[in-house]
C-alpha cells in the first residue's frame, strides 16, 4: 500500500511549521473541506477558457467575480472594447498599512482534444500520473479520504487556475479560524496571458491607482523539479534578431563557380562562429558590461540550489555543457545568445550542387537585470560590423551588393527587459519568511528563472517589485495535452496563501 | 537590316581558313543543303527522348542507326536488359592508322511542357532568342536563305542532339566533295546521360575492344560565353559529404537551457568556419598536396582566356570573390569545398525559441587531376576530428553521446576523379590544330572545366585520352524550358567535324 505512506511523507514535510495559526487553519480547512474545495475547482475548470473565445472567457470572469464577492472582496470587471476582461478585486484588512498584489491568469492554451486522454474541459481524476499508468477514478464523496498524489486532468489545471481556487480556500480557512490578515489584498487576474498579454500594459496604465501595491506576487508556473516549493525572484528579458547573409543574385552551379563566387552559408558560419568561443563563451564586445552584479544573498541562494545538472546531462545525452562547467542556474543569470535556427538552401537528399544565394539565422537573446534590449542588439550589430559586414534592413539591391563585399540584413525582434527583485530587499525578505512558515527548509530560492515573461511591466508601470510564487507540479504538462495538477500542489497553494495573507512586516 | 550584317560577320570569322578542302566542303554543303540539314534535325528532335521512357529512347536509337547506315557506317545497337541502348558505329578510312572515338548522348532532360513557349518535341523556329523577344517563323523552303542567328527550340536541340546531325552532315559534305577522311571513326552514343550514365561503365567494360581508339572527342556542352569556339581538355571530379552535428536528445527551451546546453548550430558554424579563412582559402590540411601541377602550356592557355570576370561579378552582384583576386578559370583548376546546404531547426517566422537538436550541412567537393575522391574525403574527416569531433556513421545512441563532447555524423557521397588531357600531348596537339583550321585565333582553349562529368571512365576503362569538343551556344537553356540551338552553332559543328574527320597526324 504505497499511497498512505506517501501521504504520510507529505504530512511530515508540511507539518514542519504547523504551529503557525494561519498555516494550521489552512491545513485544518483542507482536511475537513477537501471534497468541496475539489468541487469548486472542478466547476471552475469546466469553463472553457481559450483567450480567443471571448464569450467563454467572459463566463470565467463572471464566475470568478461571484466567488470573490462571496468572500467579501470588492470586485470590478474591467473590459476594454472587444478585449478579454481583467478581474480586479480588493479586500482590505483592518489597520493594515501594506497592500499585496496577486496576479494570475485565467485563460489557457488552445487544445487539440484528440490528443487528450479525456476531454480538456471535463475535469477528470486519476490516481496518479497518466504517463506512469495511473487509473481514472471517481471524485471522492464528502468525508472520503483524499490522496494528495491524485491528479486532476483539465486544461489550465496547472497553468493557471489552481492559484485562484487556492486563494478562495485560503480566505475561507482564515475566516473560519478567525485568523486576521495582515495586509490589504489586491487581485489582478488577466484573461489573455497565453495570447501574449497584449493589453496587460494598457490595463495597468489605465488603472495605476487601483493597482498601487507594495509588492506583486505572480502566481504562475511550476515549483522546482525536485518537487520542493520554490520562490523565483526574477525572469529574464527577451529579444532577438534575424540575420540574412547574401551570395550571388542567383543560384550558381557549384562546379562552374564554386570557390570563386562567395558562399553565403560559409560567410554566415564564420559570422556565427565569431560570436562564441569553443566553450560557448560569448565574444560580443561589451555583452556582459551592463549586467547587474549578483549580491551576496543571490550567490548564497545559488550555492543552496539542489544540484540536478548531472541528472539533466545524463537525461539529455550531453557529455559536456557550455560555460566551462558553470552550473545551469549560474548560466541562467547571464545574458544568452542562442542560434534558434539556421538555413541555407537544402540538405540531405534535397541538396543540390549549387552555391546558395542566401543564408539565414535566427538568434534569440535572453536578458538579465541591467540589460537594455536595444542596447544589447546594438552590441551584436556592432560585432557583425566588426566582422566586415555592411548592415541593411531590407533586401539589398544590385548597387548595394556591388558596393559592399559582405552584407547582412538584420531584422530586430521586439524585446523587453528582465525583472529581478533583490533577495535582500524588504519585500523579498518578508515573502521568504512567510513562505518558510509553510515550507521550512524545503524552500528553493531561485534568484531568477531562465525563461522570459514581461514582468518588467509591473516594475516599470506599477513601480512595484515582483516575486513569482508558483504552486503547480513541474510535470503538469502545461501548454500540452493532458495538463494536470497534483492535489498535493493545490494543498500547498492553500497553505502558502494563508501564509502570505498573514505575512509579518 | 541588322540580320544580313550579322551573317556577314559570321562568314568573315569562319572564312579564316577556308582554303582547307574539308572545311570548304563543309561550308559549301551547308550553304547548298541547309534546308535539308534542318529537316533532318527537326525529324530527329521530334522524337521524345527522356531516358526513363525506354520505348521512346529505342525509337531514337533506331533512327540514328538508319541514318548512320545510310552513310556507310557499320552500326550495332547494344542493349543490356531493360536498359537504354548504346548506338555504336564504326567507319574505317582506307589506310588510316589512327582511330578517333566520338561520344555524344541522345537522351534529354525531363520536361515540364507548361513552362515551354512551344511543345518540347515539336521543333519550332524563331528569328532569334525568345528572351530577346524573337518571333516564331516558318522553316525555310528549299533555296530560301537561312539566317544563322535563327534558333530551333526543342528539348535536346543543344544538349545533345545537334552533334549527331552535324556528324551526318559532315560525312555527307566530305563524301560529296570527295575529301578523304584521315582516321577510322568510332561512334559511341549513350541514351542515359541525363539519368546519371549509370550503365556507361558496364557498356565500356563489355565492349573494350570495339571501343579501342586513340582518343575520345566528347561532343557535349556549350562553347564559350563570348560565343567563341572552345575546346575543353578536362573536367573536375566530384564527391561530397553530409555532416550532422548533435545537441541534446530533445528540443530544449532556449530560456531554460540556453547557453548551458550546447547548441549544434553553433558547433556546426564553428566547424564549417574552421574549414576556410575569410578569403575563402581552404584550410583543410593537405587539401592541395595531391593536385597535379599545371604545365606551361596550361598556364599559357589560362593567360589567353577571355577575361569575363568583371562582367560576371557585375551580373551576379558580387563586390568581391574568393581566392584573393584569382580569376575564375584559375580557381576551377583547384579542388573546391562548397557548402551546398545548411540547416538547423527553422528560421524567420517559423523559428521557435528552442535549442536545436541537430544541425546539418551538405558539402560538395570538386576534384582536379591528381585528387583521389576517398583520400580527399579522408582529409576533410581528419580536419573534423582535429576540431574535436568524434565521427560516427549512424545516429549516435545515448551511450555514444555521453562519451563524446562533440559528435559529427559523416555520410560520404559517391565520388569519381577528374579527367585531364595535357595540352602538350600528341592527341591534344592534333585536335587543337584541326580545330584551328576551322576557327583560327577565335579558339578558346580551356585546360579544364569547373563542372564534373565521369570522363575518367574513358581514361580508366578505355585507356584513352578525352577532349571535349562542344558546339552548342552557351545560352541554349540546357536542362531548362525553351532549350534551343542557334543555327550558327550547328553550322560550326559541321565545319568542326569535317575538320576533325580529316585531321593531320
Amino acid at each position: 500500500m504505497p499511497r498512505p505512506l506517501l501521504i504520510l511523507v507529505l504530512l511530515v514535510t508540511h507539518v514542519a511549521h504547523a504551529g503557525d495559526p494561519a498555516v494550521q487553519a489552512a491545513r485544518e480547512w483542507r482536511k475537513t473541506q477537501g471534497t468541496s474545495i475539489l468541487e469548486e475547482f472542478v466547476e471552475y475548470l469546466a469553463l472553457p477558457n481559450v483567450a480567443a473565445d471571448l464569450p467563454a472567457i467572459e463566463k470565467n470572469a463572471a464566475y470568478m467575480a461571484v466567488e470573490l464577492e462571496k468572500r467579501g472582496v470588492q470586485v470590478e470587471i474591467w473590459q476594454h472594447e472587444a478585449v478579454t476582461p481583467v478581474v480586479y478585486g480588493r479586500l482590505d484588512a483592518p489597520g493594515a498599512t501594506r497592500t499585496l498584489g496577486f496576479y494570475l491568469h485565467y485563460d489557457g492554451q488552445p487544445v487539440d482534444p484528440t490528443q487528450w486522454s479525456s476531454s480538456p474541459w471535463t475535469p477528470t481524476l486519476y490516481d496518479g500520473s497518466i504517463e506512469d499508468g495511473a487509473r481514472r477514478i471517481s471524485f471522492p464523496a464528502a468525508n472520503e479520504s483524499i490522496d494528495s498524489d491524485w491528479r486532476i486532468y483539465a486544461r489550465s489545471a496547472g497553468d493557471d487556475k489552481a492559484p485562484f481556487t487556492a486563494i478562495l480556500a485560503a480566505l475561507d480557512a482564515l475566516q473560519h479560524a478567525g485568523v486576521t490578515r495582515t495586509s490589504n489584498l489586491v487581485f489582478f487576474f488577466e484573461g489573455e496571458e497565453e495570447a501574449g498579454s497584449v493589453h496587460l500594459g494598457d490595463y495597468m496604465r489605465q488603472h495605476r491607482k487601483q493597482l498601487k501595491v507594495d509588492g506583486w506576487l505572480i502566481m504562475d508556473g511550476p515549483v522546482h523539479q525536485s518537487r520542493r516549493p520554490q520562490l523565483v525572484f526574477g525572469v529574464r528579458g527577451y529579444t532577438g534578431m534575424d540575420i540574412t547573409v547574401y551570395g550571388a543574385t542567383r543560384y550558381l552551379h557549384s562546379g562552374h563557380y564554386g570557390n570563386w563566387a562567395p558562399n553565403p552559408a560559409q560567410m554566415l558560419a564564420q559570422l556565427l562562429a565569431s560570436m562564441k568561443n569553443s566553450n560557448g563563451d560569448i565574444l560580443v564586445s561589451g555583452y556582459f558590461d551592463s549586467v547587474n552584479p549578483l549580491g551576496d544573498p543571490e550567490r548564497e541562494a545559488l550555492g543552496r540550489l539542489p544540484d540536478t545538472d548531472a541528472d539533466l546531462r545524463r537525461e539529455l545525452g550531453l557529455q559536456q555543457t557550455e560555460g566551462s562547467g558553470a552550473s545551469l542556474a549560474e548560466r541562467l543569470l547571464l545574458p544568452s545568445l542562442n542560434i534558434r535556427g539556421m538555413e541555407s538552401a537544402r540538405v540531405g537528399s534535397a541538396a543540390r550542387n549549387i552555391i546558395p544565394v542566401r543564408a539565414e539565422a535566427s538568434l534569440d537573446m535572453r536578458l538579465v537585470a541591467g540589460n537594455n534590449p536595444s542596447d544589447m542588439m546594438a552590441l551584436v550589430e556592432a560585432h557583425i560590423r566588426e566582422q566586415g559586414f555592411h548592415i541593411v534592413r531590407v533586401e539589398p539591391n544590385n548597387a548595394t551588393r556591388l558596393k559592399h563585399p559582405k552584407i547582412a540584413k538584420v531584422i530586430r525582434q521586439h524585446g523587453y527587459p528582465a525583472a529581478r527583485t533583490p533577495l535582500d530587499s524588504e519585500f523579498a525578505r518578508q515573502v521568504i519568511s512567510a513562505t518558510r512558515r509553510v515550507t521550512g527548509e524545503e524552500l528553493v530560492i531561485l534568484p531568477a528563472a531562465g525563461g522570459s515573461l514581461p514582468l518588467y511591466l509591473f516594475n516599470d508601470i506599477l513601480k512595484a517589485p515582483v516575486i513569482m510564487v508558483p504552486i503547480a507540479n513541474h510535470d503538469d504538462n502545461q501548454h500540452a495535452p493532458d495538463e494536470n495538477l497534483r492535489l498535493a500542489n493545490l494543498w500547498y497553494g492553500i497553505d502558502l496563501l494563508a501564509g502570505l495573507f498573514t505575512m509579518q512586516e
